[in-house]
Parts: structure tokens; C-alpha cells; sequence
């Protein structure tokens, strides 16, 4: 080290060390558990994560990590990540994309060779041979909010303060490089006694009164008004606005299926879930699409989140509230972000001025044509889950029958529900659920975390169970037995074999991972095994992991599902 | 479909869809087997396989679907892998890239939306939410020498025809971009009759005869010429070329380890790997750095192929032929392939002409200082695997102490060797392993593939064991049990806890995935436990699916890593 950097260093109030440093900002921030994988590019790094208050987790492969450190995030508000240079940060992309997808705040730190190796372009191992130390970060650009390389130890603590605020702000991952050579470079300890700045910035006031105004025009003047929350009002955290908008105006509300969770659907004016064709209760299609306002909050309208684009709805009709602009009718207003406009909607407007139409009602009502057969089917599942929760759990549901299903149930208060509407990549919530089950024992909140996944989705990520066991948590995991890909089955292919899979002794997993002592398993087959497990103190208090082979016919989904995925067909086969 | 499109169908000879050109080209170029995942957009594509001739592979998941991909291309030329957009090219993008580092020809096929819904920025599924559709093809672009979006069926065949050849002759990945819309869009299928072009284009002459003029003078000058050998021999197919070089010759050879299984090593002149202060023999090294003239053949001189960077050769003794350039000491051919020159080379040499001096004695001789223990040693392991071994297997090394190890072992003639040394991901042997044993079966060649993997590394891709039982395949997989990652500790933090593992019952994981009928299982903790499964003909016949879990202490390495690792932490560690 020359002499100009030694100069720097004595010109440092509290010089310490650049993993230091960054670590500590993470734990500040909320971090308190970080995924990853070792590899000779990040190992020193890692040497400093427990004397900066931080649990490493040793993920079973980068992609789980990945998945993890998003069920992570979407419980304790942000996530954390390390891999190793190019091999680690490519097998985590596509977990770090679908974080991106889904505005989930992931901070992805990838240790990489030596500024000096990256300079002299060194043959290295982890490389394409050709020299280019900057292609992985190129990638990991088109999925990040921000990519801080850092090489310059005067910048590295203005560049780390910076990308967190920014991932955390827009919530959606980061990306920092961090060198062999710079993890033990000194920058300023002093800035740790200031927290970073994490509040959004304020509206233009002006902007904002002028959107205020016209949203309070509109829904005074509205003769059946609705509020429709969506995913980022859940991402970009504005559940209190929307919480108290609900008991201000009394309004019904209702929610999309990435919404789910976002709003206490305990709450006497809740009114299921609305996805056009796909709504659950049917009655909530009818009253949403009839409504002459919808206030939409966070809407993120999707194929899989619209039942296929099957909202019959009118932008006339509609006024939509998002983290970085409004549009009430045709008029856009970009930059005015929702936060602000709902403060001052509440403080202004009272039921009392408001058309307020009454809401579906909405139980978790098992139908009683499918009563009928021991055999567990969709229609009966998913109200039954719904008895089954208790406030505050967290449930997990994966693409597939089970993020289709989830529309049928209706939760407790509390409730928080993961799943991955938009990106989809199946096998997601296996890691996602260490990630969140962990993140409830880093509050020591007591909230049970509770998996729905289903047999061919948890195939690729299966061994991330092992991880579960090591941590001991608690989760409780639902593989949903039905011989293959059913979401595929009804997109085409119901008899294809490449929708089949090989049928694995899916409980027994849980010995080989080492759980044989502390794990318990199951098997439920009728829909009698499923009451039993479902009314046990035992089981419901869920003291140790527990896992349930579930089996269900290979050709039945949910409602929802076959609609999607019939629009979802005629859409890929649609010619000009 | 407009009435354009409909003229041009009836222009065309014998219209056939986009999915069975593609597929009866992969066929024409030797591919049997296609792996990969069912995912909505590629679906329809999946249906056209059986028909011409392709055997589906539906993996456990993508990652492991591009490591068997590059496996199965290792041992039949080229490998084909089929995902779906977004998702599921991501999670394979690793071993994509990993194929583009070691120079692998891998045919990569995303399904992706149609043209219209790309056209029209529809909000889809496995999207990034952003209208852009082509992030993930600019992704890929960085790890593919062509990337292929087939939009325009008037382009298409021409477009499949250049993009297999390069794929073939850069023996480098590609990508295809095949929209919904396109599978069933008719080109001419009267093109089929014409093989693609795969011969690589000659040498300009003047300069090829200028080289091999060059060359000649100088091995006919030298005093004690030596021949090396090393991975781009392997992948750019000169592999006969170097055999006649040989014969003609009898100059000592030497393999790098990236170029081990390149030649014969039962040949006479064979003399071991050399790979600076890590070459085994250990005389190896002496005779290479003072050979005055070294005769390398594609080589690859990468950190982990170089015993980090501790070759003591000077490049005035050096010929370098390359794939695409020549240098003969200090003077660069660009344009000039090796093929040509060798094969010039060989018709006008003889061997006495030249100065050919004795090659060292390569035995599998297992040093005696430690036959004393029970204990199966690094030291031990190796030599003895090479007594193991028998013509023609397919012997495939993870990264860590197998593909260091394997230094140490002596081929009978035949074998070809799998290792992963430049890119090094971890976990990738067991899905190249599903590969190579499946690319044997589809040649009928009853070659027998051996799998040597570390159970830090195997964990990470576990579940491809159950595609392999699926499959009915037979390879045998030594899964080396010794508590973690032992590379890693050797770089750096040898009793750290992030570089442990949870132990799992290894071998249990046959049943889990539905092998308890039809492989076999076996422990091995000693020495002599291991010579007694080492010599029973009927683990030796490899009939069925063998797992052999081989305990090894966790603080011992081969020496090869042992120098390599100590090199590679310097190079982290080094400072201006």
C-alpha cells in the first residue's frame, strides 16, 4: 500500500475497515441475517459479519440464497447477499432479477478479484478467460437499481451510504463489487454515527395539493367508490396510509393477488380479492367493475395478477396511485408519489361526504358440491387453509396451484403472504421461506411461517430444507403431491411427459438433511388426515419444523388457474 | 397469419414449422438428447422433439440442466438446452456461461412471448414488469458467440444454419430466441438435405506454410523439444492431429490439467502434467522449463491450469498454437488455426530429425510413506483411482480437491476427462456427470462414467442424482465426504464455520429419488474397505447406478491445491 493511501488513513477520524463499514450500515439498517455462499473472492469479507452484529447463513447454492434473501427482505424490509465472483453472482441472478420483478430491496455484494488483478487482467479463475473483470456487473446492471464498484477507498463510504438508501428507496435490489483488495481498505467510522437518510423525498407540494384536490373531487362525487390495493403498496410500504384510509372512508376494499395481505381482511368492509374474470368472491368483479371510482394503490397490473387481463374496468372510472407518479382518469402526474397524497386524502375527507356501498361478505365457505369425495381437492383446500391460519402468520404460496389458490382464502389480520406473481420462477419459495422464517426468528416475533408448494417446484430447490434444519426454524411446509406441473398441464400438455416428474420419497428429505430428531413428517391423503392435522394443538403450535406431503389429484387447480392459464395459451399461440 | 405470410408458404418447397427445422438440424449435428425445463413459452416447441428423433431430459432444474448440457457436449461434440424467458434462462445462465469460459458448443433455446405481446409491451409473466424483452438476450449476449432471435420466418433457417456453425466451430455457446408465435412458422424444409457446413475454413496458405516453416526449423534446431498439451487441444478437436504429432515424432508430452485425457497416456513418450511447481511427476516441471523448446498445443494458461501462475518457461522457447493464431516466440500469427499448421507439420517431420530425449516414468505408484493408515489420504486416493480406471471411462472432477487430485492419477488410453478448471463452479460435475453418462448411453458405447465429488459441492446440485435414476443411467459417483469446503479452507479460513456444511445421509438420497431398486449404495471410511469395492468385478461392471460415499479426513488436500490455494489467497491479499 503507498504512501498517499497511508496519508489518507491518517487523515480518517475512526478509520476502519471497508467490510466493517458496509456491514455495519447493513445492520443498521435492519439486516440481521446475511445468505450467501463462500468462495475464495469473498471469504476474508465474510471473517467480519459476526463482530458487526450480522448471522451468516450458508445457503445450500446461490439461487436458494437468492431466494432466500428476498423472503428475507419481504418480512424485515430488506435483504442481504453474498456470492463470489462470477460463477456464485450468475447462479443467484435470476433470484436477484425476480427481486427486481417484484420490487423486493436486495442488497447483492459480489466479492471479486483485486483492483491489481482486474488491472493487469489476470488469466483468473471464476473468469471467461478474456480478461473482462466488468461483464458480470453488466448484467447484474439490467436488474439492479444501482451498481456500486468498489475501488477508490475515498469513495467507497459516500458509494455504499448511497446505493442503500437508493435499494431501499426504490426498493429493488443493488449491486456492489467488492475487491480482495478493498475489504480491509480504511474509510471514515465517524459517517456510522449517522444514519443513513432512508425517507422519500416529499412531493412538490403544489403537484401534490393539486392531485389531492382532484382525488377528493372525484370520490366525493362518486355514487359507489372502491379502493383496490395492489403489490407496491405493499413494496413501497405505505400499508399505514392505506390502513387508515380504509377506517377514514369506509370504503370497500378489496385487493389483487399480489395485494394479498396488504390490508386487514378482517376489516367489515373488505371485499376479496379482484382479478376481473378471476375474482374471488365472484361478487367482487361485479362490484368493482361497476363502480364509477376505483382508487387503485400500487397497481401492478400483470397477466397472472388480472386473471389473464380480464379486468373489465374503464381508466374513467379510475384513479391509480403509485410510488412515483399519479394518473387520476387521463391526467398523469409524474413525480407526485402516493405517499403524500394519501396523507392529506385521510386528514381530508370523512365517510360522511362519501358514497359508501356495502361489501360482499367474504368466509373462508367450503362449497359443498366438493364435500362430497375423501379426496382433497383445490376447491376444498384453500377455504380450509383459511380456517387453519392465525393472525399475524406468514404464508407462502408458490406459483402454481398454490399462488392461484391462495385467491380462496381468506387470511386473519396480520397476515403477511409472499409469492411471486410477476416474475413466477418456480422453486422460489423454498428459499424464500428459510428467508422468511428466518427473518420472524431475527424479531423473535413468534409468527409462524407457513409453505404451500408444489411437487415439481420443490424439486429445484429442495435441498434449501437442509438449510431450515441447520437454523432450526419452524416453518411449516405443505408439498402439494399432484404428479408434475399442473400450472403447465393447463397451459398445454396435460398428458405431455415433459410435464411429468420423477417421484420422489419427499419426506424422507428430511432425515437425509439431518431432521430426523427435531423435524416432524407427515403424509395426508383424505380429506379426514387433513382435519386431524389441521385441529392438532400440537401441530398448530408448530414448536419444530413440519412437513406435509399433501396429495392432491394430478388434474384438478383452482378456479383462477385455468382461466389464467387458458389466456395465457390463446395469448402464446395468438398469430397476427 | 396474413395473407404475406400465406404467399410465401406457398413458395416454398416442402414448408415445414420453425420447431422441426431447428430440432432436425440438432439432430444432423449429432445431438440425441435436449435438456431443459417445461415452461409456458416453450411448450408447444417441446411437443416437435420425439418426432424428430430427440429425447427430452426434463431436469430437476435449469442450472443443472446447463451443467448436463455442457457435459453431454463434452463427450458428443454438442450439447443442447432448451428454458423458458426470464426465469428460467436465468437460472441457467451460470452453466451457459461456464460453457463459454471452457469453450463447450452449447445450443441454448429460450421459449419467449410471441411477437405480438413483445411488440405490444404486454405485462407478462416472468418479465421484468418494464416492456422490455430483450434484457435477458442482451444477458446472454456476453456469454454467447451468437445470439439468434428468430422473429422473421423468411430469416429463420438461414439464421438456425450460421448460428449452429458457430456454435460448432468457435466451440462456444449460442443463444435462440424462439417467440411463441414462431414455432409453428413455416420455412423450407427442402434445406434440410444440405448438412450445415461445420468444416472450419482453411488457412490462408502462404502464412500457414510461412508458420510451419518457422515451426519446423526450430524443433529440428532444438536440443530437447518437449510437446504440451492443453484444453483447446481437447476443444477444438485436434485431438487426432496431436495423436499423428506423436506418433511421428516421439517427443516427450506433456498434458496441462485442463488438457488432461488429450493423448494416450499409455503412450511411451507420455511424461505426466505439467503445471509449473504443481506438475506430477514432480520431474516433470524440471524437463519442461528446461526443454529449449516448447512446443504448446492450444493452450490455457489460467491461474488454477498453472498451478497459480508458477510456470518458469520463457517465451523465447515457446510455440503457441492456437485455434485462431499462432506465436512462435515473440512473433503472433493472427488468423493462423493450428489444424493446418499441424497437419503440415506432421506430413514433412520425423522423428530423426530430432533431438528426442527420454520422458519420465508416469506409474500409478502410491507413495509408501503414506500406506501406514487406515485412512483414505488425498496422497493415496488418486494413484490408486488410476488403477481403477479402465479404457475408455469417462472420468469427470469437481472443483476442489478432485480436480487437483486427478493430477496424480495416470489414464489407461481412451479416457476423457471432465473438469471445469478456469470457470470452477461448484456443483457443476454432478449435472455434467447426468450428461456425459447420458451422451455415452445415446452412443450405446458402453463407456463407463465416474464421478469424484466433494459433498460441499454436491450439495448444491444434488437433485440431478434423481434425473440420472430416472434415466436409468450408471454412472458411478464417488462422493468425497470431508465436512465442507476444503479448497475454500485452504485459501482461507480453514477452521471457519462458513466454510462447513450440514452433514447430510448422503446415500439415502438413492431412495429419496427412486433409485432403492435398481442402484447401489456403499460407504467406504478406509483404505481397506475402498481396495475391496476397487476389485469386485461387479462394482467394476457397472450395471446400475452406483453410490459410493468416501470418507476422507478434512484437512487434507493434494498437494497441486494445497500450492495453488496458497498462491491464490496472495494474490486476493496483495496490496499496491
Amino acid at each position: 500500500m503507498g504512501a498517499n493511501i497511508n496519508i489518507r488513513v491518517q487523515n480518517l477520524e475512526q478509520p476502519i475497515d471497508v467490510a466493517e463499514y458496509l456491514f455495519r450500515r447493513l445492520h443498521q439498517i435492519g439486516v440481521r441475517s446475511v445468505h450467501g455462499l463462500p468462495g475464495d473472492y469473498n471469504l476474508i469479507a465474510l471473517d467480519y459479519l459476526p463482530s458487526c452484529g450480522l448471522k451468516w447463513v450458508g445457503s445450500v447454492n446461490e439461487l436458494n440464497a437468492a431466494y432466500a434473501a428476498d423472503g428475507y427482505a419481504r418480512v424485515k424490509q430488506m435483504g442481504a447477499l453474498i456470492t463470489t465472483f462470477g460463477v456464485g453472482e450468475l447462479s443467484a441472478i435470476n433470484g436477484v432479477a425476480g427481486a427486481f420483478s417484484e420490487h423486493i430491496p436486495v442488497v447483492h455484494i459480489v466479492g471479486c478479484p483485486s483492483t491489481i488483478s482486474q488491472r493487469n487482467g489476470m488469466l483468473l479463475h471464476h473468469t471467461l478467460g478474456n480478461g473482462d473483470f466488468n461483464v458480470f456487473a453488466n448484467m447484474s446492471a439490467q436488474i439492479s437499481c444501482e451498481v456500486a464498484k468498489l475501488t477508490n477507498p475515498a469513495e467507497i463510504a459516500t458509494q455504499i451510504d448511497h446505493a442503500l438508501r437508493v435499494c431501499y428507496i426504490r426498493s429493488r435490489p443493488i449491486y456492489i463489487m467488492l475487491p480482495t483488495d478493498m475489504v480491509q481498505a480504511k474509510v471514515e467510522g465517524a459517517r456510522l454515527d449517522t444514519p443513513i437518510d432512508l425517507s422519500e423525498p416529499d412531493n412538490e407540494p403544489e403537484s401534490e395539493d393539486y392531485v389531492v384536490d382532484v382525488v377528493l373531487k372525484y370520490l366525493r362525487a362518486a355514487k359507489n367508490p372502491v379502493i383496490l390495493v395492489d403489490a407496491c403498496a405493499i413494496r413501497h410500504r405505505v400499508l399505514e396510509e392505506v390502513h387508515n384510509l380504509i377506517e377514514k372512508t369506509n370504503l370497500p376494499v378489496f385487493v389483487t393477488p399480489m395485494g394479498k395481505g396488504a390490508v386487514n381482511e378482517e376489516h367489515p368492509t373488505y371485499g376479496g380479492v379482484y382479478a376481473g374474470a378471476g375474482s374471488s368472491p365472484p361478487q367482487a368483479q361485479e362490484i368493482v367493475e361497476s363502480s364509477d371510482l376505483i382508487l387503485t394503490i400500487g397497481a401492478l397490473k400483470s397477466d397472472f395478477n388480472t386473471a389473464g387481463f380480464s379486468y373489465r374496468t374503464s381508466q374513467l372510472n379510475t384513479i391509480d396511485l403509485h410510488s412515483d407518479h399519479c394518473v387520476v382518469k387521463y391526467s398523469t402526474y409524474p413525480g407526485v408519489s402516493m405517499r403524500g397524497v394519501l396523507q392529506k386524502v385521510i386528514k381530508q375527507i370523512s365517510a360522511s361526504e362519501l358514497n359508501v356501498q356495502p361489501s360482499p361478505v367474504v368466509q373462508n365457505e367450503i362449497p359443498k358440491a366438493v364435500d362430497d369425495s375423501p379426496v382433497i381437492s383445490q376447491a376444498y383446500l384453500w377455504p380450509r387453509v383459511g380456517q387453519f391460519l392465525q393472525k399475524n402468520d406468514i404464508v407462502i404460496t408458490e406459483t402454481g396451484t398454490a399462488n392461484f389458490g391462495i385467491w380462496d382464502t381468506k387470511f386473519p389480520a396480520g397476515v403477511t403472504a409472499l409469492s411471486q406473481v410477476l416474475w413466477g420462477s418456480i422453486g422460489w419459495s423454498v428459499g424464500a421461506c428459510q428467508g422468511a422464517a428466518l427473518a420472524a426468528a431475527d424479531d423473535n416475533s413468534g409468527r409462524r411461517t407457513i409453505l404451500f408448494v408444489g411437487d415439481g417446484s420443490f424439486q429445484l430447490t429442495a435441498q434449501e430444507l437442509s438449510t431450515m434444519i441447520r437454523l432450526k426454524l419452524k416453518p411449516i411446509i405443505f408439498v402439494i403431491c399432484n404428479d408434475g406441473f399442473t400450472i403447465e398441464r393447463f397451459i398445454h400438455g396435460m398428458e405431455a411427459e415433459y410435464n411429468d416428474i420423477s417421484n420422489w420419497d419427499f419426506k424422507a428429505l428430511v432425515d437425509v438433511f439431518g431432521g430426523s430428531k427435531t423435524a416432524k413428517k407427515f403424509a395426508v391423503k383424505t380429506k379426514e388426515e387433513l382435519e386431524k392435522l389441521l385441529t392438532d394443538p400440537t401441530f398448530n403450535a408448530a414448536e419444530c419444523l413440519q412437513f406435509v406431503e399433501l396429495y392432491m389429484p394430478k388434474e384438478d387447480a383452482p378456479r383462477a388457474l385455468i382461466m389464467t392459464a387458458e389466456a395465457s395459451a390463446k395469448n402464446n399461440a395468438k398469430l397476427e
